[in-house]
C-alpha cells in the first residue's frame, strides 16, 4: 500500500514555550520515559482529544491555550493525546455524541502544544495507518519528548491497513528507542479472559507500559492486573506500570456514551448515577473511591501504577471535574507511591 | 403424599437457660421479630449448622454447650440453624468436605440449645418436606423465639415435595404469625438479572427479610440490593431487611468448597488467598472490608441491612476467626446502624 488514505504526519519539533517547569518537580527528576522504563509507578497524565479536524488554525491554537492554561496548576507527568478513530463498526447503536474527525496528535502537539513542558504519549490506532506512513512517523518522532501507544483495531471484522504485531514490528526494526505502550481492556478480560496474556504478548514485543480503559468495573480491572500480575511472577518477569484511566459521568448521556464506548458500569453505580440529583459529584467521588482502592490494591500486590485523567464528554462542567479530579489524584499518589 | 421420607420433628418448648441477656442488652428493647417486622437493620446473626445426625444425644449437647460458650462475648440479635440438603445434585465436581447429613435444626434448638437467650431462625429447605409435615412444624413453632427461612430447590431438576409458592402458601395459611424470610443469591443475580425480581415475589408472599448467600462477589452484591432497592421504590413499597452472609476462609480447601457451593470469588481475591503465607487472615481482613463496604453502601442507599456470620468450614481456626469476626462487625453496626 503506497497511497495512505491518511498519511501520519511528520513530527515536527515543537518551539520552546514559555510554561516553565513548576518549582516542586526539578528538572534533575526522572523524565516519564525514564519511570516508566524503569517500571517505577506514581505516574500522573491527562488524556486529551485533539481539537476536530475542521477547526481552523487559530481555533486550535485557542483551544490549546485555554487547555495549557487549565492544567497550569496540575502537577503532571505528561499528556496523553488520543488518536479518534471512527468505532461505529463495533457497536450498532447510535452513538450518543457524534463521530467528528478529529486533529492528528502529533499535528496538535508540534503545532499547539510547544508551550507544554513535559512529555506527550501520542496514540495511534494503527489500523488507520498504511505501514510506509506508521514508518514515517517512527522516524520522525524524537523519543526524548514523546512516547507512543498503539492501539489494534477496535472489532475483528474492521479491515486494517496495519495489524497490531506488524506495528509492533516496525517500532522494533525502525526505532526501538521510541518508548511503547499498550492498551489494557478489563472489558475483554471479563468476557474473554485472557487480556491479561495479551499484556504479555504485547511485553514481548516491546511495550514498556499499559494504559487500561475507563474504568468504572473496578472489581474486575483488580482482577485483571492480579492476573497480569501472577502471570509476570511466573515467569519470572517484572510487571510493568499499569496506568488507569478515569473519566467523570456528568449526565446520563455521557453514562450512555461510556457504555457505548464498551465501558461496563458496574449496575449499583449506574443506578446511583441515573438516580443521584448530581451525577457529577456523584460519579466525581466514585472515581476517586476508585481510585484509592486501586492505590491501595496496586501498592499492596507490588505492581507499579499510576493514573490518567480524561473527560469523554466535551462538557466544560465535566472537563473542569476532570481537572480537579486529577488534583486529587495527585494527592493520592504522593509519597510513598511517587519516587 | 401421606408417609414423609423425612418428617420434620415439631418444635419443643426449650428449657429456661441460665445464660443471661447481657448486659447491655436490655430486655425491653426490640426482639429480632419485631425489628425486622418493622424494616430496621444493625442486626448481628450467627449461623450454625446443626451437628451431624450421627452424634449420640451426649455428643449433640456437648457441641451446643462448647458454643454456647463461644458465643458468650457476642452480642448477638440471633443465631440462625441451617437445615443441609445433600446439594450433590447442583454441582457434578467432587464435593470438597464430604456431605453428611445434620440433625434438624427444630431439634438441635429445642434439645441443647435452651441455654440460649436469643431468637434462633430455623432454615427449611422447603423440598425436602412433604406438605404435612411442614404444615406440622408450621404449628407446633413458637414464633416468639422462632423464626424461619423457606429455601426453595438447589436446582429446578431435582424432584422436591413441596415447592417454594407451595410452602408459601401453607405458611400464610397454617402459621401466618410465624416471621419468614428468604435467601437472595448474587450468583443467580450475576446469572439471571432477576434475583431481586425473585425477591419481590417472595416479599408479596409473606417473606419479611432477605438472608444472602455468602457474599465474596461483594460488587455484584451491591448490583443486587441497589436493583431490589429501586424496584421496591418504583413500587412504592418498602424494602426488607437484607441480611449479609459473610465466612472466612482460611484454606485453598475452604475455597473451594465455597465455589463448590456457587460462591462466586472475585480472580483478585482468589489470587490473593492463594497466594497468602496466611489465608486465614487475608480473608478476615477481606470479609471486614466487604463488611465496611455494604454497611456505607446501604446505609447511603437508605436499606436496612445486618449481617449474619458462618463459618462453611469446621475448622478451629476458621470457627475462631468467625466468632472475632462477628465482633469486629458489631462495632461497625452501632449506631446509627443500630436502633
Amino acid at each position: 500500500m503506497t497511497t495512505p488514505s491518511r498519511p501520519v504526519p511528520p513530527a515536527k519539533t515543537a518551539p520552546t514555550g514559555s510554561a516553565a517547569t513548576p518549582p516542586d518537580r526539578p528538572t534533575a527528576a526522572p523524565s516519564l520515559a525514564e519511570r516508566l522504563a524503569a517500571g517505577t509507578g506514581g505516574i500522573l497524565l491527562l488524556g486529551l482529544t485533539p481539537p476536530r479536524r475542521s477547526a481552523t488554525a487559530e481555533q486550535a491554537a485557542d483551544i490549546a491555550d485555554v487547555t495549557l492554561r487549565r492544567l497550569a496548576g496540575l502537577d503532571l507527568d505528561g499528556l496523553i493525546l488520543y488518536d479518534i478513530d471512527d468505532e461505529s463498526d463495533r457497536n450498532p447503536d447510535e452513538r450518543p455524541f457524534p463521530y467528528l474527525p478529529t486533529m492528528d496528535p502529533a499535528v496538535f502537539h508540534a503545532e499547539h502544544l510547544g508551550a507544554w513542558p513535559h512529555p506527550v504519549i501520542i496514540y495511534r490506532c494503527v489500523g488507520k495507518y498504511p505501514a510506509p506512513d506508521l514508518t514515517d512517523w517512527l522516524r520522525s518522532v524524537d523519543p526524548g519528548r514523546v512516547l507512543g501507544v498503539f492501539v489494534g483495531s477496535s472489532s475483528a471484522d474492521k479491515p486494517v491497513h496495519t495489524g497490531l504485531a506488524e506495528a509492533h514490528a516496525l517500532h522494533d526494526e525502525v526505532r526501538p528507542e521510541l518508548e511503547l505502550g499498550g492498551v489494557a481492556i478489563t472489558e475483554r478480560y471479563a468476557q474473554r479472559g485472557d487480556e491479561h496474556l495479551r499484556m504479555l504478548t504485547k511485553q514481548s514485543r516491546g511495550c514498556l507500559f499499559f494504559v487500561s480503559q475507563v474504568v468504572y468495573d473496578v472489581d474486575t480491572t483488580k482482577s485483571l492486573v492480579s492476573d497480569y500480575y501472577y502471570a509476570c511472577a511466573e515467569r519470572g518477569i517484572a510487571p510493568r506500570p499499569v496506568i488507569f484511566t478515569l473519566s467523570v459521568c456528568g449526565s446520563t448521556k455521557t453514562l450512555a456514551f461510556l457504555q457505548w464506548l464498551g465501558v461496563n458500569v458496574p449496575k449499583w453505580l449506574e443506578n446511583s448515577l441515573r438516580h443521584s440529583a448530581d451525577p457529577l459529584a456523584e460519579s466525581y467521588r466514585r472515581c476517586l473511591a476508585t481510585a484509592t482502592d486501586l492505590v491501595e490494591f496496586c501498592t499492596e500486590l507490588g505492581l507499579p501504577f499510576g493514573f490518567n485523567v480524561e473527560s469523554v464528554s466535551i462538557r466544560k462542567a465535566e472537563i473542569d471535574a476532570s481537572v480537579a479530579l486529577a488534583a486529587d489524584i495527585r494527592r493520592l499518589l504522593l509519597p510513598p507511591h511517587r519516587p
